[in-house]
């Protein structure tokens, strides 16, 4: 009904109509993925119980999981303080442990900052759980 | 030393020269709070081992705690497989438990999503733990 318009509508899109989400896992707390929703994704996230982003590189929504079978399935949806920013609660399936990340690995936040003797760099400290070709036929 | 500059090159700034940066809590796992960086407030975040942000609002760098004590203390900092999202391990220090957000919570995402007969709402779901009016003087 008319209320289902105004929970979406207290959320501030941003002038392109999206907004950041932080995806983490229910089970591990793991940060998994960061991505976007517009008005669309939002309220088809909270029909399917699935997380349903928008790509900005593709430029439509984009149901995690249709490609690579990793749907991932909404526990809770948490919107911040200013309105402009939400976190889902998710379990992602497809895969144990679960694969977040379009290169095989569980989070896609794989890359630590490291400050060695010969000045900072990004470290890799998580494997590759699936090889992406066998993900994405 | 010409390396410190790569490791800031390589992160994908946007036409803001900005990046997404999620703070989450390393002791609990719980996200705190998120926020942009910029080039500068990356290299100081570094630097200090202190949550240095660059507020949009304000349109100037953000010592996380410059006004409020409520510091973060940076454990890592790791970067996404796309290059253009940040994500902190913070020790939030000045309360217990930390409070990261300006309204005095936990965290900034207390609001939880709740979908009952009368349709979607955005339910408050954690206390204030310190009035505002006594963080920020």
């Amino acid at each position: 009904m008319s209320n289902r318009v105004e929970w979406l509508s207290q959320v501030r899109w941003d002038s392109s109509g999206l907004v950041p989400v932080i995806a983490q896992e229910a089970g591990t707390g793991d940060v998994l993925m960061f991505a976007w929703m517009d008005r669309d994704a939002l309220q088809k996230t909270v029909e399917t119980g699935r997380a349903v982003y928008f790509s900005r590189s593709r430029n439509k929504l984009w149901f995690k999981g249709e490609e690579s079978g990793h749907v991932q399935l909404v526990q809770e949806v948490r919107m911040d303080c200013d309105y402009d920013v939400l976190q889902l609660m998710v379990t992602q399936t497809g895969h144990e442990p679960g694969i977040a990340c379009h290169t095989g690995r569980h989070s896609c936040f794989f890359q630590l900052f490291s400050d060695g003797a010969a000045g900072g760099e990004w470290k890799i400290t998580a494997p590759v759980l699936k090889d992406p070709a066998t993900i994405y036929k």
